[in-house]
Parts: C-alpha cells; structure tokens; sequence
C-alpha cells in the first residue's frame, strides 16, 4: 500500500504544510513512512465549503441511496484486507485479532445505519391534519420530521482506530441521517485514516455522491481540530478522547458566535460496587472477571473499571488476595502510543504519592519501554482517603485499578452521591444483597447512562438499547448516546412544515406514506396512508 | 388576594432582602402592591437542595400520579378565575381576551403532558434480549429508557404570563417526565408569578408531592437567574425571552465545572417571502394578513414577521399602497412594561437612521407613553442596503415590519443563504410559483424550524407536530422544540440497564409489561408483554 500523507478534500488531495508528522509503532518506536503535513487553513475552509455545498445535494438523497453508499464504505475497508489490518497494527500496536474484531464491529455498525437510513422511520414523521372549523381558531395542517444538521466534524479516537475513527460510529450515524461529515484524522494513526478514507471516497465515487460528502484533514496538534469547531459553517461534532481534549473543543464550540452542539465522550471511572453477599460468595468469579475487564485491551477502554468499592473486612481481604496472582500473570502490553503510555506513568505516580494509598499487585512482569508498554496496576485505599482526596476519582487510562474498602453501606452510598458522571456503574451482589440495594441502585442511575448488574462495563453492545454517555464529565451532553442506534440523533434536529401542498411535502410526509414508513398521524402510530 | 411578595422553597415562604420592586402596570404607569425582594443566594441555595432531594422521591412516582399531579394544578389556576386573569391584566397590559385564552392554552398543555406522563410510552422504552450462545462473545440483556435528568430551571417569559411563565410548558414538560422544577419569576409580573406558583404548591400539597418538587423565586435583574443556572444540583435550563439575556445565560451554563444543557428560545425575524404570482394574485389578502400577524398582541410574539421580501415592480408597490391605510387604522396599544417599549423606540430609530430605510406607514394614533404605547410601524429598503447593513437583520421586538425589495428571485436565495437561524420562514406563492421555489425552501429549511406556505407564523399550535425552535440565534440548539409534545426531550435523557434481574427493572422495562407501553422489543415496536 502506498500512502501519499495528504488530506483529502472531498476526492482532491491537500498536501499541507509545516513540519513532517510521523506515525510511530509502539512495539518497536520506530517512525513509519510516510510523512504527513497538517492542512492549511485555507484546506480546511475548502473542506468545509465543499462538504456545506454537498450537503444541499446530499440531504435531498433518498435512504436507499445513502444505504448503498454506506454499505459501499463497508466492501470497500472489506476489499482492504489484511493489508489495512497490518498498518492499523503497526500504527496502534493493538494485536491482529483485536483489529480483525473492531473492523467487524465497524462494518457492522454501517451495514446497521445503512438499515437505518434505508426503512427511513428515523425521521420520526409526525402529522396532525387540519381542522379549519375548529373554534376560536382553525388548526392548520403541521408536519414535522427529523433531518440533518448540516457538516458534521467527526475526531478519530485513538482507541479505536476503526470503530471509533474515520468510518466510525460517529460517520456512519451522520452519513446515514444526511449529513456530510469532516474527520479530524487521529495523528497516531494516520496511515491507517488515509487507507479508511480512501474506501470511503471510492464508495463516493461509486455511488455518484457530490463531492465533499466526505473529507479529512490531517493534523498534528490541537489548532486543526479547534480550527474545524470554530469553522462557520460546522454544524455539530462528535469526539471521543480525554477530557481535556474534548473540554477544549466543547469550549470552542460554545464561544462561537453561533454556538453548536459538541458531544464529547471524555471520561470516566466506572466504578463497580461489590456488595458483601457477592464478595463473600463469588468474590473469586468477580476477581477473575474484574481482572479481565481491567487489563483487556492494555486497560485502553472508556468504559475500563478504574474504581473498585467493597465493605472492608474479611471477604474484601480474601478477595484481594484472590486478585493479586491473578494480576500478577498479566503480562504488561504494548499502549497504543508513548503519549498514552507516559500519561499512565504520570497516572500511576499521581495515585501512589497520595497518603493512604497501598500498592496492591503489579504484574510479575516489568513493562518495557521499547515496546511502550504499560505494566497492570492495582492499589487500594481506605473510603475516608477515597473522600479525602479528589484526585483519586480522576481517570488514570490504562490497566489500572483502585480498590476502596468503606466502612458501611451508607458509606458507599455517600461516595456514589459525590462521584462525578460516569458512562457505565456496576453492582455486584447475589439476591439478598441486591434486595437492599435500590437506594445505591437509584443514586448510579443519575450519575451514569449505563447500569449493569453482576457483569463488566467493558464490552459495548451496539443496539438499540446501548447507551454510551453519561453525565458530564463521563460525556458534555447526557441526553446522547455514540454507540446504537440511538446516536444518529446527536447530529438531526426538527422541522415542521405548516399548511404544504403535496407537491412540496417531503416524501416523508406525503399522504401516500410513500417511503412506508411509521408515523404518527393525529397521535397514532401507523404505516397506513392518510385517506 | 392578598399577594405577600415572597419566594416559595417548596411551601415555605422566603422573604428575599434588598431593594423593593412591585408590578408596573403598564396601562397607566403606576406601581402595583405589593413590594417584592430579591431572593438571597441562601435561600435559592436551599430551593436548590431542597428540590435535589424532592427529585429522588419524585422521579419514582408513577406516571399516573405525576398525571394528577398536573391536572390538580390546572384546576387550582382555573379556580382562581377572575382574579388571577385581572392580576395579569394589570401587570402585563395584556387584554382580558387574551389571557384568557393564555391560561386556556396553559390548561391544555399542563392535561397534554398530564396525558403523556399517564400513558408513559415517552420513556422510549427499549429491550434487546439477551443472546448468550452468541459467538465470538454471548450478547447481554440490555433495555434502555428516558429518565428525568434532575432540576430543571424555568425562566418565566415576559411576554407569556402564563404559557411559557411559571406553570408554562417549559415547567409541564419537566414535571410530567419526573424532573423538579426551580422558576426564576419574571420581574414584570411577579403577583401572576405569586398565584399561579400558589395554585402549583396547593396542588402540590393535595397530591402528597415532596416539598421543593416546585419552588419559585423572585429576583430583579440578572444575577438571580445567573445564580440558578450556575448552581451545581441545576441539570438543564428552559427560558424564553431576549437574546442578551439568553446567550448570557448559555454562556453561564457552558462556562460551568459541569455544564449543563440550556434552552434558550431568544430572537427571530421569521421572513415572509412573497413571490411574484401570489403578490400579483393575492397581495391584498396577504397584505391583511401580515398587517394582522405583524400588529397582533403589539408584535410582541417570538414568530412575529419581522420581514417581508419581495420582488420589486408594479405588483409590489400595489402591495405596499394596499398595506399602508390597513396599517394606519391599528391603533398603538399598551405594550408589556417600559422596559420593552423603550427597546421598541430605540429599535426603530436605529433602524430608521440606516441609509436607504424609507418609511412606508404607521399608526395614525400616535403611541401614548402614559400608557406605554407602541405604534405600529412598516418601513421599507432594498435588497442591496439590507445586504449592506446587517443591523437591518436583528430583532425589533414590537408591531414592525421591514419590506425589502429584491430584484429577481436568485436574489432573494442569497439572502436567505444569508439569513441567521430562524423559528420559522414563511413562502407566500401561487401555484406556479411555488413549482419553482424548491430552492427557496431548500434553504429556509437551513435556516428555520418551521416552514410555512401561505400562512403567517404567528400563531404555534401546541401538537406532536410542532416545532419551535430553530438554529441559533432562534435558540441555542436547534435540535429541540420549546412547544409540543417533544418538549420533554430537553430534559429527559437514556440510561441503559444491563443484566438487571427482573425485580430491580424500572416497572417500564419489566417483561410483563405491566405498565402497557409501546416499547422497541428486539427491534419491533409492541405493547405485548415477552414472554
């Protein structure tokens, strides 16, 4: 695969300016060719000019052109093959069978937009018919449906070089729903977005889109992206990334003149509570699992647990006796970059240095910088430091884990009223714990968007009842979800049209129901046509 | 009634400190008893906490009973009859018609949402079953549903002393989906805001509601509001009024440790575009028409005209003779308060100043200040000058309307492309007119959340169709609607629930269904129970 380092604007190359940038394989840190050149100001303008024209043209398509056009994206990183997964693995060190999996995931989720956009019920189609008699005011005819927002600037994350990048979640529920979408490529993978791109731009072809339906710009640095938040004519945006990357373009986006809604999947803890019944009985399951959940991936997951709450006393200390071999034989891995990787050392020390904090188990294995790894941690702390200490309820991204023994049941119920938001809150706890748990239970459910009972936050079903936000800081708006079927509504907003003769109502909104689609007529549900 | 001038956290008084303010009444210009203060940063801290915890007891209740809940304070408004509507005369200058007709829309939306919380299917309920066997990794039991997102604040709006003021649709959406609610009173008519919140509170009590389910407090001037929208137990904000005051308060909100999502419904021009055929054919039924939406309650609705294109020639300045005498015979009537009349004054002679603005009619009364009096005005200006002066595109807030004269219709598309966000755009053409006005329209639906054809936009039907809202600066997101049955969706937001043994299901998401709701069960909407 030769990889020419250009942004794309719309199917144009943009060759960039400034110093060189380099992807760098963390297994080895070694530079990998070529070298890519942060666009131009003037670049990302035309990328946005051209995706706001395509947008005139690309929000009038049908589903069923947009669905062949997704599924297109989807044969095209198909027709990559191993060649894509090689570059994805040398620019994230992530092991072949991870990637082969997230691309599956990826392919997925655009087959499941192409669906989406081709039954068409999304739109949400509304019609209340007019009574003109009525008293003291006759009602007029008012249809409403969804449609698109206009350009939306979508960020590579660098955890999920496929699922959560250039053809990601974020694309594929933007492209689905008509909208025309700008990727800010991820600098660590790079090669790896120019090759995605590419697929996407020749299924553009193919499929006879406007050109500027789709563009990236590549970047090294925070100004590309904040230059794309701060562009005229963006629209919306999709992130996910640290926390104070996504505060950054949250910001951005609401100084504008004309503020737009930044979603931003930031940060979060995870927390699990092991309640006493479940530590007593399944604490060696749970310790298994939880040593699993933590270190999968290097710990490099959002939704990695990375606070662990128990009841101190006996079973507490036999379960984490049960955990220190099982972490012990994890054998450190290679991070997705050395920024990462550093981040988790400074992680690390930020928490051992707090008075109170005991280190717990550490892999038998030391990590080795010339492969960027970073080495499985556990340490544990006393609920009071926990309260103590606010830096300790802040994110250390990696295989890392903090264990805190509280005293009460009401204890833990006061740390889970001062967590800040989360994606996902977990309880552990067999029938009899669970039957008093609904207090706790209740006080999660405001503070994350997924609540899981006896299972692991790591594993992120994409469905129609996947929620993956949560309060801030876990993401900047909890009303969204990016994952399922669901996240296409971060990017579509409602318009009514009063009083339209036929001819000019969209084929949503037709008497004929045209497209077949669910409405709701004068307050039912139906497919049928209005007579 | 006796007014006693105090805030209410939950159903306690509060006497506030600082200053005096009373009620202006605009008819004549004389202070109305009783004085009211300026709630202390304490007392909204313990309306704050008091309506935190009032959430955690009132997000659990049924739908039926938040129903009654709803319905009792319908009944306890109308209950007070007379005297609640002269109350309102005398601070708003408001006639007695029309507020009777306010409170009759206020009574419909409180039994609207009433009917949406009892019937309950708004939660979206979502079920995905769960598929152990499935390979590479088992899939999980995962049901989602909206849940009320905490303590919303409501700003009462000036110019709906009771629709979009404290027991307005803002306050009916977020207690019918289980939030609690914390108004900030508008200072121009704090003795409505005192009834109406009573007639919430008795309501309250009779239903057995936590106290600080509903609090209102009083404040003159920005910092009260300010004070809410940045206080940490606040979770999202509802407000209608200027786009000051608007923008400085989703400014607060973004600025915030955690932000917290604002709608704010601020400013519109809701342009009517009157294309040749119709100003030919029609002009002078669609000169009685504006002449009514731009004179109707003063001007003073958020989707009043603001202005009119059209193409110059013979046919327009037929138009333009037809509206002057209709315009002339609208008497000046009272406006809502000084504030908003001396806006009016200082509008129309910042606009009036801007070369090329020609004077096109006014009232032949003049406007008595006595009784702050607004005159209807209509000026007129050609296309070039209202490129050239963007002044000429910002809000006067009040009976005016600006006429502007294009030269060819690919003349009124560049300025619609160059139009801010709007509530609504209207198109006002024959036949043949509208069969070439696809691109008109393609663009107003950029620009507007409602799109009329051959109507007015005054006048917002409260359904499940209606849209209101808009791109900003209409209001700061223009995903959401202020009016009709969506404008819940501004409060509520997702949580999934993963793994969850059938007793600790939200009753919503239980197999047995036993609340018979519409819900998405392995992507098919049924009421069936599963089995």
């Amino acid at each position: 695969m030769n990889l020419h380092g250009s942004s794309f604007i719309g199917d144009r190359l943009a060759p960039g300016a400034g110093e060189a940038f380099h992807a760098v394989n963390p297994q080895n840190n070694t530079q990998l060719p070529p070298a890519f050149h942060t666009a131009t100001a003037e670049e990302i303008d035309r990328a946005m000019k051209l995706a706001d024209e395509a947008f005139m043209t690309y929000r009038q398509m049908s589903g069923e052109r947009r669905a062949v056009f997704l599924e297109r994206i989807a044969d095209e990183i198909m027709a990559m093959g191993d060649t894509l997964i090689a570059r994805a693995k040398a620019e994230t060190g992530l092991p072949e069978g991870r990637l082969t999996g997230e691309r599956g995931r990826t392919i997925n989720q655009l087959k499941m937009f192409a669906q989406i956009a081709r039954e068409g019920s999304w739109v949400d189609a509304r019609i209340d018919t007019a009574l003109p008699d009525r008293q003291p005011v006759g009602k007029p005819d008012l249809r409403r449906m969804l449609v698109p927002m206009g350009v939306v600037i979508v960020f590579g994350a660098s955890n999920f070089p496929f699922a959560y990048s250039v053809a990601g979640g974020d694309t594929a529920s933007a492209l689905a729903t008509g909208n025309t979408v700008v990727v800010k490529a991820h600098e660590r993978h790079p090669g790896t977005s120019e090759m995605v791109a590419a697929a996407i731009l020749k299924a553009a072809v193919a499929c006879q889109m406007p050109p500027g339906v789709f563009s990236m710009v590549h970047g090294n640095g925070p100004p590309t992206g904040l230059a794309l938040v701060r562009h005229p004519l963006a629209s919306a945006v999709g992130f996910t990334g640290s926390r104070t990357a996504g505060r950054a373009l949250f910001d951005a986006a609401a100084a504008r003149a004309e503020p737009i809604p930044v979603f931003a999947e930031m940060s979060s803890l995870n927390p699990i509570f092991i309640l006493p019944g479940a530590m007593r009985e399944n604490g060696v399951a749970i310790a298994a699992g939880l040593r699993d959940s933590v270190t999968l991936g290097a710990g490099q997951f959002c939704t990695k647990p990375g606070l662990v709450f128990g009841l101190d006393g006996a079973s507490f200390d036999t379960f984490k006796e049960t955990i220190v071999p099982l972490l012990e034989s994890v054998a450190p891995t290679t991070m997705l970059h050395t920024g990462i990787r550093d981040a988790y050392g400074r992680g690390l020390s930020r928490v051992s240095r707090i008075a109170g904090v005991h280190s717990l188990a550490q892999s038998s294995k030391s990590a080795d910088p010339g492969q960027t790894q970073g080495e499985p941690v556990l340490v544990c702390a006393g609920a009071a430091d926990f309260q103590r200490y606010p830096e300790l309820a802040t994110e250390v991204f990696g295989p890392f884990s903090l264990l805190i023994a509280a005293k009460t049941i009401a204890e833990l119920e006061d740390i889970a009223r001062g967590l800040e938001g989360q994606l996902t809150a977990t309880v552990h706890g067999t029938e009899g714990d669970l039957r008093g748990a609904a207090a706790l239970i209740g006080i999660l459910e405001r503070k994350a968007g997924r609540l899981i009972i006896n299972g692991f936050p790591t594993g992120v079903e994409v469905c129609p009842s996947m929620t993956h936000g949560g309060p801030y800081p876990a993401t900047t708006d909890s009303r969204f979800t990016s994952v399922g079927t669901a996240a296409y509504l971060r990017f579509v907003r409602p318009v009514s049209f009063q009083n339209f003769p036929a001819a000019l109502l969209p084929d949503a909104l037709k008497n004929e129901n045209p497209l077949g689609l669910a409405r709701e007529v004068d307050g039912k549900t139906t497919r049928e046509q209005l007579i």
